[in-house]
């Protein structure tokens, strides 16, 4: 039993199903004591695992009280017998937790194209359900790892009249699993006591300032969920929207997935450095997210942080071919502090701001100087290491 | 002088002028004896070049008679400067050949925002035109190169009434030169007489299914520039859209720029393989080519090729998040001639197909099997050899 903080009325537990290499684990339950309210967010690819099929079904009652989580096999491109394997691992889930199975949501996170193990994993669930409350976040975070290099979990406390709410998060990173595409999934358990619309429409705006401004290598996942349940048992007054804690509540559910986003950019497949894209000026919000994953997705941006070049001309050309109307002759760029293009020409700092790219973090700031609106976009580096786990080897 | 078969009327010199690391020849003239009818293309990346703003004006004319080209320097991101010195290009080289400035195009490829050594370019304008015809197509083609490991020339020729008609075409490779971005060039001459809107014509249609179907890093260039040249040397009986020898020129022309792309996906950079992506069965055909350059410029399909791991995973994911409205049950894949996925699943011949990815040369068919159309995209693999030529290493 770990004693790492959790919202009240949430359990966890995780063992080894020897999905993936032995001595790894590689399954998880996370269980709340009583239903709860839950919204979620899942990939936009149109080829989809069996999994987030299942769970966007489910998510329009509202209402969760468990996730069963595996690693190691995404469930995806798997047909009829994906579908029937993830309906079994909600089914199974429920039976031994006694709990109706439109609560159960399933997550798979590994290989692509390859059927589930469902024979190993089946035997795991009631063990899962048996051990709930054995396992701490991190242990959590462990067992949903596939390439990431350190388990990704962080929390939020607010006051709350008498009271102090949590906010617990666990994710795992857009990375590959040899051979086949890995998944982003975030998990996030609150004891609040949130009305569903107004949990709803926090989580879709944290979702939309981290996850959804966040790039490894512009290859985007067939089974990324990010999922939220808040189970109530901190007895608070009902938030919502108009309640004078709702904005407490919502800062602190963003800046919490901006932390795991962050966690995410860092530990990127091969990655050395952490890249923050912000663009500023944009004349609408939209432009600024299309120009920054521009930059943020442009292999030569990518490779030239990882070298520490200060090549503000890919910059320019990923700006250019953006599709946002941009005027060449506005833009500043910023390495850092230092300023290396004013009014679209070189501004002649380039020794200065090569060592700002010799750090870890890495900030570039984009004027365009055309409009008030701003957005920022996490990426990593691009680096040999990116290739080797990708190009899988196998001799 | 070189014995290598050239189209009529055209001569051509090359010099070094020290742009590019000495002893690397890095200037070119390009002429024509009489004035030709021309067409061209250029990059729609937002940001582009002086020499590619100077060159978009001057074609709208439809003439031309010379081309003088420059590596080592892309005279971009250059402000007025760099106009300036693109003007002064043309300026020079049109009164040393005594011919109207308004028929001298410029083209410039190699770093980016670093102002042109007009110093010691301007020298050696007299001494390219003084030495016109001492260059064959293959000096020209090393003349601009920039990361390119190998010359790209070559040409096709077509009997017209009792003569016959050659094409030549010149090009150098989407590569990158540290510590900034290159171009893709292409110039193309022929000595037929060719109705000017017929040229625009046969050409744009050359260059969509050719440099228009090519990626390397999904990183579009400020400069891409191609030309064509043709100056009825041959004194054949102009050829328009009605001509019977119309479509045999078209078909040469296509055919020849089809090759010059095929050897710039090759020698792309760090490229260990190419790889050719048909998607058939589409709606639309700009689904089709959508779809194709999804797959094409996904780095984790491009560094399984490279690993020479059946991933097909990962074609599936680019697959769904091309944007183009794709049904998962109705996709085959194929690599070379074996289907690794059956309407949307696996097909089990992923050892088979292993066999097929070790080769250096890959085609992958994708049936979507949704309609009639077609296309195919050419590109590379990712490496470690691309990381490296684009991290410069400035140490």
């Amino acid at each position: 039993m770990s004693d790492t903080i959790l919202p009240e009325g949430f359990h966890f537990s995780t063992t080894e199903a020897q999905i993936k290499k032995a001595g790894r684990p590689d399954m998880a339950l996370i269980c709340s004591k009583t239903p709860a309210s839950a919204s979620a967010t899942f990939t936009t690819n149109r080829i989809k695992g069996a999994p987030v099929k299942l769970c966007m079904g489910k998510i329009k009652s509202g209402r969760a009280q468990a996730v069963i989580i595996n690693s190691g096999n995404a469930n995806v491109s798997t047909g009829k017998r994906g579908m029937k394997d993830a309906h079994e691992m909600a089914g199974l889930t429920a039976r031994y937790l006694r709990i109706p199975e439109e609560l159960v949501y399933v997550c798979s996170t590994g290989v692509i194209g390859v059927p589930l193990p469902i024979e190993r994993i089946r035997p795991k669930i009631p063990e899962l359900v048996n051990t709930l409350g054995s396992a701490d976040s991190i242990d959590v975070a462990k067992a949903i790892m596939t390439t990431d290099t350190f388990p990704k979990s962080s929390m939020r406390q607010i006051k709350i009249g008498q009271g102090t709410g949590t906010i617990l998060g666990i994710c795992k990173g857009a990375g590959m699993i040899a051979p086949h595409m890995a998944t982003m999934l975030a998990f996030f358990m609150t004891d609040m006591e949130i009305e569903k619309n107004t949990l709803k429409k926090a989580f879709s705006e944290a979702v939309e300032c981290s996850f959804n401004r966040l790039t490894i290598d512009g290859d985007m996942s067939t089974s990324d969920t990010a999922i939220i349940m808040a189970n109530g048992m901190l007895g608070n007054r009902m938030i919502n929207t108009h309640s004078r804690h709702y904005n407490a509540f919502k800062e602190a559910l963003g800046s919490l997935a901006r932390e795991l986003s962050r966690a995410i950019a860092k530990d990127g497949e091969g990655a050395t450095k952490l890249i923050e894209i912000e663009i500023k000026g944009a004349k609408k919000k939209s432009d600024a997210i299309k120009a920054g994953f521009s930059v943020a997705n442009s292999p030569l941006v990518k490779t030239a942080m990882y070298g520490a070049d200060v090549n503000w001309g890919r910059i320019m050309a990923a700006l250019g071919y953006s599709g946002v109307d941009i005027k060449e002759e506005k833009i500043d760029i910023y390495m850092g502090d230092v300023k290396v293009v004013g009014r679209g020409v070189g501004a002649g700092n380039d020794n200065k701001a090569k060592k700002v790219l010799m750090k870890k973090e890495i900030k570039i700031t984009i004027n365009l100087n055309l409009g008030a609106e701003k957005a920022t976009i996490l990426t990593c580096d691009l680096t040999e290491g990116y290739v080797r786990v990708n190009a899988a080897y196998k001799t």
